[in-house]
């Protein structure tokens, strides 16, 4: 059985999570915690060279970082990842832009109040998240106006990563009261079968 | 003939014109300038919400953003992308590193120093990267020293996504006289059949 290595009330791993459970693929779970530091010690580094969770490890002692790569993966043979190549590109499109135009404001941001307590601390650095974190709302509010899923008609791992931080937004001070789109999103990903919720 | 948006010094519209010239494929280049504020232009919102170069427009007038998915989309079918789905897996890995974990900060520092000439300016923000660029140089030249490219035997998207910004990483201010594996790299990704340089 594979092992995942991830917290999940982190986003990035509870995206992990939530295709293992929507796929239907076994797996055991190892509570591994960034804040006291347990993917820094040298046995976690030998693992992942760059320190990071979600870490995957397979039956073969071989392993596989990185949230959105791990996604790809194991939703290869189910309907979350698309036959059209076209699609394929949209949906990595819609990942990239996660990783890039909204993780490090929306996410980055819940992690210093959630996590590290920072309200104060990161202060200066939250309000330099605030217009870009938004923007990245901006355009997700403008995709969902006009059709129920990122890619296609039906869900892929583009919502799943997406899903992920959005749904806790205002845990990194980021209201959706503007974004009635992203909210009735969010109730159609919840609706999905196999669907876990993320722990408070 | 497809039509790619870009400015060939930015390191992910490079990207797109090293796997169109390494793939043969045809294409128009519309120089866009961001630093004049091409793509915040109200014609190109409408063709990219979010504002952002490369914009890869297809003959049917729609439109696929980020480099790393249109690197995906122009590799199917050529050695580019490979077979395995383990190792696409790990393609995409690295893709993502260099999204998150390169990207923002040796593409970044690139672009204050080079584009903005914010070297005073931004002093404090380039002092800031620089430990979080090392470290993304450190897990390249991990990998380098034990493989000659990023996934399998033979060069991918993973190569063509890390080398854009990598081999230009002193503009930002990021030395590689201590990383031999990524130097040796990056002569062979510059030896590879079809490649064209970034002009200074």
């Amino acid at each position: 059985m594979i092992k995942v290595y991830g917290d999940i009330i982190s986003g990035n791993c509870f995206k992990v999570k939530l295709i293992l459970e929507l796929t239907g693929t076994p797996h055991e779970w190892i509570h591994t915690d960034v804040v006291k530091g347990d993917t820094r010690t040298e046995e976690f580094l030998k693992k992942n060279v760059n320190g990071r969770i979600p870490l995957v490890e397979f039956e073969d002692g071989t392993f596989l970082p990185e949230s959105n790569a791990i996604l790809y993966y194991f939703s290869l043979g189910s309907d979350y990842w698309p036959q059209s190549k076209r699609q394929q590109a949209e949906v990595l499109q819609w990942m990239f832009f996660e990783q890039y135009s909204h993780e490090p404001f929306i996410a980055t941001s819940r992690f210093w109040i959630k996590f590290l307590d920072g309200k104060e601390q990161f202060s200066e650095k939250l309000a330099e998240a605030q217009p870009k974190g938004y923007a990245a709302l901006d355009v997700m509010e403008s995709q969902l106006k006009i059709a129920d899923w990122f890619v296609g008609d039906h869900p892929t791992i583009a919502d799943i990563a997406l899903f992920a931080y959005t749904h806790k937004a205002h845990e990194g001070g980021f209201e959706l009261d503007n974004y009635p789109a992203i909210r009735r999103w969010i109730t159609r990903v919840e609706a999905l079968a196999g669907f876990v919720a993320m722990p408070d």
